[in-house]
């Protein structure tokens, strides 16, 4: 880190963030969950159109239901909240930057649940069953399923991380 | 803004960021240029295969070649900074999911520029003269034109943007 980022609360979250895949019992308070889906909706999007759409669970038996669905059943299972976003294909325009937008949104509510003390992990794998997910919360077929985040208040915070060095990322500069 | 986000500086960051697209003739430091790729660098990646590369755009002539590219030459001219974003195609292993991947990298960006008291845009228009960027710069095929990020030091912050109410985007919850 940087010294800059030391001084910097959003720099320090940006590179302090780790994935969360072991969560204590204790239940997330609902006030928390929409501030996170609040964050993720302050994403930018391509013409504003704002193609996220949220579900929450947080039931027991609701959430065993998603635990077949994926090799990370044991995040699943561990997670006291799920967070499965759709984006709506009724409200998309260009397949790329709708995606990316998702993207977007996402990371804003990892790092929101960061911010607040709680941990969260980015499920992607789950995608391969993306339509046995909607199906499961009755949802319509122009809500597709474009990640779950598990989330809860973390066990421990001891996941290391790396990242490529900035020479091997940027390809051109005339500075 | 709810309580929360009042005492929380990340949420303020996420809450209060806006496009710039008017900048003062300021040039930006080279540092925090490339604190803003770390910051991208830092975001989540299905395998951590950090697809993202970038390129630096600061000398009058090249940025004046990318005017014509888009309809908002406006933007281009007036940024002292351009940061063309790419994605390695070599590095994919998701269409999905690795766009995804680059739009949470462009969210850090953002946020981490305007954590540092500069302004930003993200330019997804531009993506109609990708190869013509890709060719601007003499980079391989193998980069694919994901975003320009215009940066630059803000000359106001009166832009303002709604997004819709959270009874609108969560479509499902069990609590």
């Amino acid at each position: 880190m940087t010294e800059a980022a030391l001084r910097n609360p959003v720099l320090e979250a940006i590179y302090s963030r780790r994935s969360v895949r072991h969560f204590t019992d204790e239940p997330v308070a609902p006030e928390l969950i929409e501030e996170i889906i609040r964050a993720g909706t302050w994403a930018p999007s391509g013409l504003n159109n704002q193609p996220w759409r949220f579900a929450v669970v947080t039931g027991r038996e609701l959430k065993a239901r998603f635990e077949p669905l994926t090799k990370y059943r044991k995040v699943i299972e561990m997670a006291p909240v799920l967070i499965p976003v759709f984006v709506d294909k009724k409200a998309m325009y260009n397949e790329v930057k709708d995606h990316q937008a998702m993207g977007a949104c996402i990371q804003n509510m990892l790092l929101a649940a960061h911010s607040l003390g709680l941990g969260a992990v980015w499920l992607g794998e789950i995608l391969k069953s993306a339509d046995q997910v909607r199906q499961l919360l009755s949802l319509p077929e122009n809500l597709e399923l474009m990640a779950v985040i598990a989330l809860g208040h973390p066990a421990h915070r001891n996941q290391s991380s790396t990242r490529k060095g900035l020479a091997e990322v940027i390809v051109f500069k005339d500075y």
